[in-house]
């Protein structure tokens, strides 16, 4: 017999917390948090679909993982530091053996970010998860999408690209779950830049996260801070791992439209340029110069210092 | 043409916040909120799923309501005061006309509790909708489940039984949804109990919402507590909205067993007793004594009494 709502909250997603803040959490109408006095509340929520989120098939631990790495992401993109989880979780059937692995997926990157889970639903229904992430940055150090300016230096963390690319190996049946492509690896397994986030609180101008590609959410960088952004195409962090399969102009349309990156976009003042080498060092984390701010609107991408037309948005779930 | 995910996002979920707490709300990767200091944080998340928790050709309006109501009345078991809402809104298709109504009714709701949307997500799916709300509660002050004690004395707010019955008449066809009938109304617009939940903080010795039947949550308060409950069925208050349609027994049946009824059951030492009328008067809200705390477990149900069988319990949305 499938084991009922009870069991199962009490199975799965019930641990004792390691963390002081949480006064009472899974098992009452609400949890009771003590955030911390002087700092800011950070909170997000974030929703995954079965068959549009993650494919037929996907393993339940990618599953988990992604749930709440797509929430630490944000915490991230506002420098924030996580704390603790809520997760709603609507599902077909109480199925253990899938329960087992989304569990081990979701509390072993929580564990790896001190998140408590402090409460959430369990309901009967499609497949779709839904975790809100509860964190704190410190008053006035958040950052935000709206602070570029004329003259700042545009960078981006890591290589985006590969995990747009993984999905498309997947796809395409060329790779599969279990493959240690380090595309694949990459879409099946994001790396929320959680500490970098926290780097830049004094240095960024502005900061997001890149989920839905890099050049539709520069234009939403771009937009909320009032500015143009202009990327020089020649800098575009290419990885081994997408070079090794595909030529050039393919390899930048995956870093360009490539989703799934969570990687952070951020802008720099010139004057804190200087300190990027150390921040890279410090975080483990590849920083990338790959273009600047500049008056005007919306993203203009060079090459050679010349204006190119490059095609494409980023993703719209309820696009025509 | 259906408007996309940021002109969604912008005509029907932005809206200018009050609440000078809100430091960012939607449109950056997290919302940014100032929790009041010596205030305890109280986090809660709830789902409905299409044709699980609302019936097909519910009008969106009464959705968008629950999907709120079932979030606040958790706030109003723990004593709390609602303050900011995430959405999390995954529906097949952006209808301007459903999300007319689904934005009215969650507004509308909001709006009557001095409560601001300040993030979510929305993604194409089914029709799955996930409320995280915050709130607050004085350090202390929290009502939770397990403070009943023997000797106390049990309450239920209102008229249980009567959403249970409204969803009963939908479903048989006798009623349709735009019925002026008691019972209907209830179910389609639950009424929270938070300023009665914020008033009992310092009355109640426990309490906890009623949303899957009051004896199975009767059972779930028993076992958080670690005592007995001893409900006297005649002292069950009774609607006159089911007296008007059905025999006894088969009212007392929805108010044991009927679901969504959103009122609070809370347990009272014996010395508050004398406050309940002025509690009453005050929040608008029948208070009645449907019986008392006992050593042991479980809850028993007495008629002149002696001790008689109910079957039944609470609803588990994985019961085999």
């Amino acid at each position: 017999m499938p084991p009922g709502e009870f069991e199962l909250i009490a199975r799965w997603f019930t641990r004792q917390s390691v963390r002081s803040d949480v006064l009472l959490g899974v098992g009452d109408d609400a949890a009771l948090l003590a955030p911390p006095p002087g700092q800011v509340l950070v909170a997000a929520a974030d929703t995954l679909v079965a068959g549009r989120h993650f494919l037929p098939g996907t393993p339940a631990a990618c599953i988990g993982h992604q749930a709440l790495a797509v929430n630490l992401s944000d915490m991230a993109a506002m420098g924030a530091e996580p704390a603790w989880a809520l997760l709603s979780l609507s599902m077909p059937q109480a199925d253990p053996e899938w329960l087992d692995g989304f569990a081990q997926g979701l509390h072993a990157l929580a564990d790896a970010h001190d998140v408590a889970l402090v409460g959430g639903d369990t309901v009967s229904g499609p497949l779709v998860i839904t975790v809100c992430l509860l964190g704190f940055v410190p008053s006035g150090e958040a950052l935000r999408r709206t602070g570029a300016r004329v003259g700042d230096l545009l960078y981006v963390s890591g290589t985006p690209g590969l995990a747009g690319a993984g999905l498309e190996l997947l796809r395409s049946g060329i790779e599969s779950f279990d493959s240690t492509d380090d595309c694949v690896r990459r879409f099946l397994h994001a790396e929320p830049r959680v500490t970098l986030g926290r780097r830049l609180r004094s240095l960024a101008s502005a900061a997001m996260d890149v989920s839905d590609g890099l050049l539709g959410d520069a234009r939403k960088l771009a937009a909320a801070s009032g500015v143009g952004l202009r990327i020089e195409l020649e800098r575009l962090p290419l990885a081994p791992a997408l070079l090794a399969r595909w030529p050039r102009d393919r390899c930048e349309s995956f870093v360009l439209h490539g989703g799934d990156d969570y990687e952070l976009l951020f802008t720099l003042p010139v004057a804190n340029a200087g300190r990027v080498a150390e921040l890279a060092q410090a975080t483990g984390c590849e920083l990338h110069c790959i273009g600047e701010i500049v008056a005007g609107e919306g993203v203009s991408c060079t090459r050679g210092g010349r204006v190119v037309a490059v095609p494409g948005t980023g993703f719209d779930h309820f696009a025509g």
